[in-house]
């Protein structure tokens, strides 16, 4: 029943009715609002529902709403979109996902980045430290993370401008000012907090839906030769606040439910306060195309540490969540050397270059590079979803 | 002229009308709104300004006005206080500070902390790393830093609930779960921006005051445990993010040019981007109370690295800023032992405790403990200005 939309929907669309995801859009000559995407269409839901939580330029105030309202809203937008009955009403409301503008879809408040793959930290261990063991020793105890940059996470298609920073290779006695040369990427997948907390109270792994809201894609652009000479001893700075990219669309949890796996074995047995009851690792399928080209298929469900866990260990402390909180979970990459979210694992640290089918090759990004990363997931009674892209072009170092 | 005011001043106030800090209060029965100090009063701006952009419980609209605004209030608020002919209509505007409640200033956009004072820094060296230089290699090459939680800077007079998290002493062979046992102070100077930048630009040091509003206290309270077995590689986390407090009373840039001296000798040259024109640093004289007992007197100019340095380094890479970010010295402490400005410092690690008057002793501290954090400079005329102070008091830790 749910399954069929009266909205013609593509086969193999990444917006069939069964996911519903959430964005801002700017119609032409209107102003930003949020939608829902569905097929090649998204639905104006200040229009369709009559509720001006949804003429906003952001998803915040309808993210601090909590969940309750989040299902009721979801399974509206669903009843419209099925029944033909609705069909006349509701139709004014749509509008041709190509014929408007998708911009940044939450006002973050804060963002945290973890660290969460284990072949990725590992690949990064033997990369850097080949003598020693590939994960620190508290890596397997807590899911390793720290603070970035709210102020320049961006909207998929916003310009990614080439940083410019201190560096100094091994080899040279005295860092040198210049445009990043190991300018990267980062493939996440990134979680949007709805409900607060308080400070002083923590928030369990049993209560990760009642505060994420959803799941959106993340590029964590990267300028390795900057972080690797700045992040001893407070970790990284200017090597990753330049920019981090976001998808415009923001997939509800319950779109993902039948996406839910089994955390992965954890050995050590992890702490009380990280044990789950009910695992949120989720099957997540993403791409990375480096100028269109398919260089890498993170598995999501590879992941060590769960969003849940995630959630768990940033709260522990006491640390409040605030509406609009994002985090992600750090580069996504699996055991094949095809499936490293990172230009610096794909390249194994430039003893590998990716090799291009216009011939070229890669070790990092150049300009004009253009990245895009894409996922799929199972969804609702046997459909596929997807979540639309997140892209960003490589646009020149600027001389001040 | 202007060193006198007609609301009555006490000798050695913190606010003489030379300094004309900015905060938000509440009086009894009204809302938040942005208030100025003079002497034992604030001033209620929105009244006596007839101004909207003051009727509102944060500062950032009139931090988003820029320095020629800041500069307009600034002149027209010491003629109000200065001139008696006002006398008759600026009263009614007056309030004794004692009978408002003051909140935190600012809604912080984003929150780095640098690591700025070179005493600081190699203390910590010298404790952890006894074999090795206390300074790491990059140190004097630029000013380290990283993002801290800006979800959870709170007011002065908050309560610091004590934090949970996994701890993993030398010793022990597995990581444990618990109230932190090494809970800490970090007294440190806050810069709060007002005039944003744009993303893929650099703000260079001779645009400080462009940007910057003002100055606050800062105690970044710290987890020294937790702290100490997450920060690995990517830094410090959980053992920061439970709490920062900072002062109610901004003051602004241009009460503090008296306070301007030169930043220390620099060896070696920073690179061209990190090099000022006219130096801002500042000859802030801190004071650290431990129940009501100095335990310190950090001297602020002693700071290795300039807050107009910080500045252009945090923007170097092209990171934007945003009316509202926060950027804080990191833990100032000077040469004496009687100048360092954490507890770690102060009691070296455990291996000299900090006495107290009550015959206690202090490595870290503990529940109910309060500390205060106060700070005088130079002040125009002649005259002497105060900061007000951040106190915060430990409460216990929560079972859940």
């Amino acid at each position: 029943m749910t399954t069929t939309s009266w909205v013609p929907v593509t086969e193999g669309s990444d917006f069939p009715v069964t996911n519903l995801p959430y964005g801002v859009f700017t119609p032409e000559g209107g102003s930003a609002r949020v939608g829902a995407a569905i097929g090649e269409y998204v639905l104006d839901l200040a229009a369709a529902l009559d509720d001006a939580v949804f003429a906003q330029p952001s998803l915040n105030a309808f993210l601090a709403q909590g969940r309750p309202r989040w299902q009721q809203v979801r399974a509206r937008i669903t009843e419209l979109l099925t029944d033909e009955a609705h069909r006349e009403l509701v139709e004014p409301a749509l509008h041709r996902i190509d014929e408007v503008r998708l911009s940044l879809p939450f006002e973050v408040a804060d963002y945290v980045d973890f660290y969460a793959s284990e072949y990725h930290a590992s690949n990064i261990g033997r990369m850097f430290r080949p003598d020693s063991p590939p994960l620190m020793p508290n890596w397997k105890h807590l899911p390793v993370g720290y603070h970035g940059r709210a102020g320049t996470v961006v909207g998929s298609g916003e310009p990614v401008v080439r940083p410019c920073g201190q560096r100094k290779p091994p080899q040279d006695a005295e860092p040198t000012f210049g445009p990043s040369q190991r300018l990267d990427i980062e493939a996440e997948v990134g979680f949007v907090v709805g409900t607060p907390s308080s400070m002083g109270t923590r928030v369990s792994t049993d209560e990760f839906a009642e505060h994420v809201f959803g799941v959106c894609l993340v590029n964590d652009w990267s300028a390795r030769d900057i972080q690797g000479w700045e992040y001893v001893p407070l970790g990284p700075f200017l090597g990753k606040s330049f920019a981090t990219s976001v998808s415009p669309w923001i997939v509800p949890l319950d779109a993902l439910e039948p996406a839910r796996v089994a955390t992965p074995p954890q050995e050590p047995e992890p702490l009380d306060y990280l044990r789950e009851q009910q695992s949120w690792a989720l099957d997540l399928a993403l791409e990375v195309r480096l100028n269109d080209e398919v260089v890498s298929r993170p598995p999501f469900d590879t992941l060590y540490w769960s969003p849940a866990q995630q959630l768990a260990h940033m709260t522990v402390n006491g640390a409040s969540l605030r509406t609009g909180d994002l985090y992600a979970s750090g580069t996504v990459s699996g055991p094949e050397p095809d499936q490293r979210g990172s230009l610096i694992e794909l390249s194994w640290n430039g003893h590998d270059p990716v090799k291009l089918d216009d011939g070229s090759q890669r070790v990092f990004l150049e300009d004009d590079d253009t990245v895009t990363i894409r996922a799929t997931a199972p969804g609702i009674e046997g459909t596929r979803i997807g979540f639309g892209e997140v892209t960003g072009t490589v646009h020149p170092a600027r001389e001040s």
